[in-house]
């Protein structure tokens, strides 16, 4: 079987920091070692750095970043508790769906794919919801939702944040934006590859955990048991030792350059290739005002495409041809959008380079 | 933080083999790149094998054992379903909880732990269970549980085993026993870190999937267009890409070994320690006759034990002078018996003849 190196500029995986790679190599230690135990404690005072909080209860969820979504619900709802959830791409959609799936009354509050949604509407869509569930970063369209309103006037009301790509890439500030939950993976803005879901519970949400969740794999009050046990540790289920010496690596690439300087780096990566694709005359697709650094989305030109290629045909050029990898487009936009992300160890100006040098020669093929 | 390399002799994880750590070093692919998918298939095949059975839908779920547990329930119960469970052990337990959680009536069928469960009294319990459940190798007790008596006699009822600590370490049987639905984990007799939980559904079982399972996660209606999705993979969750990699290598290592060959290194290096420990005055905890090779529980010798040293310490002095890890024991054993793992890359005359040498030096303290 052959195994290319690829350069991941789809919307994750990105590639990882070289450091996680390493971290990869060390020896597997039990999940109750007197030496493992550390480690995942300074992974989680790494991970509250990363999500700027102090909230005890914040640890890697042993699932890619649906299964932190899923923890982020289930340990939450009740039957016919009410749940607003803003969509304006496909993971907003997939909140709705597994908020409905742990027995929630869904509030959907919609607002068009490559659009921000209007926090006011959210706000306003039920008197006393039980949650308010948004998207910080729509991974399909490459839109960022505001928080910091929703989590200054939620009320009663637990503030709930996907940050699967936002975190690391563009401030993310759970404490100081009031939120209650939040989980993110570790394949976008963190430079590890997929495997885990950070997750974050402020002091209200963790009185607010159910009693005994549909879940017993995500189940919060048993998992605290192991993740915040202080010197006595309950087992509950056996912690995925190497994927949590590679969130711990990666962690700890991010925070020694700095979450600002990681932040910069996201931020002139992606203007430069959102200022790039304009100059070639492609038109983006997120809302001006709301595009994230980190996921660029660009309209296909259709009518423009050498002879001969679709867009998928585009796509499997840079993969054959350059090693590249970027993302199509999700659900109703399948076809007409690109994806491109600028993640982690990949949000470099030599990869902006590189991608708009190869767009530029496919784009130039002869008919 | 210190960080040493260990024995890894407890009830898992194990020490995983070269080659899984190797391949976690390959660069990462997307979740839906034209080289991951064959590697992604050939999992699957490479499971098929270890499983002893043709199920197409067999792939490893994005979670650690207890995940694949929680999958081998959540898919195939609707309210008010009967689930006959088997118990003789924290396993057994576990899936008493987790039947229930997805709405299951339970019927428990006990054993004494450290016995085994008698077909007969689960195939007894209900006259129309929608599932009988049972713990094929159980961890806790190191006790096998008889699995093909099971099969012959279910009638309509699917019959669900939990292989986490028997796959690749004594023979696993799912077409010729009849088993419908069967989970294992990695990091015990596949040599692997802990991470994913290997599946495996009879087609029997596959018409019996429930339509909207509580779990989004973990829906195998909708995980099936990825893993068995042909040339057309629709996308659910991003796969724990590198996790993948190691499975894909420690289940290369143990077919390139052969099945039976690993039985046999098991079978030895069990038979090898359980003599030893006889031999030492031990008494073996676990049935006659239905004891595992690949984990060995024993009495602790209460009145034996060096002076200054209760159970733990002597756990404490074989971590902390020798590197080995054992583990204690659970539930109403803890503090009672010992459990020691040879599973995997772990399973060899050598670590046999190490922690006997070392169990000998340590008990032989001057007081």
């Amino acid at each position: 079987m052959t195994h290319s190196d690829r350069i991941l500029m789809g919307p994750g995986p990105c590639n990882p920091y070289p450091e996680v790679i390493e971290a990869f190599s060390r020896p597997v230690l039990g999940h109750l070692d007197p030496e493992f135990i550390p480690l995942l404690d300074e992974t989680g005072q790494r991970l509250r750095q990363a999500f700027s909080t102090t909230n005890p209860l914040t640890f890697p969820v042993s699932g890619t970043g649906s299964a932190g979504m899923e923890a982020a619900f289930v340990n939450f709802i009740e039957p016919g508790d009410t749940v607003v959830v803003g969509v304006n791409g496909v993971f907003g959609g997939r909140m709705c769906d597994v908020a409905a799936r742990s027995g929630a009354e869904v509030v959907r509050v919609d607002a068009p794919w490559g659009t921000a949604i209007d926090p006011e509407q959210l706000l306003d869509a039920h008197p006393d919801p039980k949650i308010i569930a948004v998207v910080h970063a729509e991974t399909s369209t490459g839109v960022r939702n505001d928080i910091a309103q929703l989590g200054a006037a939620k009320g009663d009301a637990l503030l709930l944040i996907d940050c699967v790509t936002s975190l690391g890439g563009i401030p993310v500030e759970l404490d100081e934006w009031n939120v209650d939950i939040a989980y993110s993976g570790t394949q976008k803005c963190l430079g590890v590859p997929p495997g885990l879901a950070p997750l974050s519970v402020s002091a209200t949400g963790v009185e607010r955990i159910v009693e005994r969740p549909q879940s017993w794999y995500l189940d919060l009050n048993m998992i605290a048991k192991y993740v915040t046990g202080g010197s006595a540790r309950a087992y509950h289920h056996t912690a995925p030792i190497s994927m949590i010496y590679a969130l711990h690596a990666g962690l700890g690439v991010l925070l020694d350059e700095g979450l600002e300087a990681s932040f910069d780096r996201h931020r002139s990566a992606g203007e430069a290739l959102q200022r790039g694709l304009v100059d070639m005359g492609f038109e983006l697709f997120a809302q001006e005002g709301h595009r994230l650094p980190e996921l660029t989305t660009v309209v296909v030109p259709a009518d423009r495409l050498p002879s001969g290629l679709d867009e998928a045909g585009v796509r499997r050029r840079l993969l054959d041809d350059y090693g590249i990898e970027i993302g199509g487009g999700l659900g109703e936009f399948a076809g007409k959008v690109w994806r491109i992300g600028l993640m982690g160890h990949t949000a470099r100006q030599r990869n902006v380079t590189l991608l708009l040098g190869a767009l530029t020669e496919i784009m130039a093929t002869p008919a």
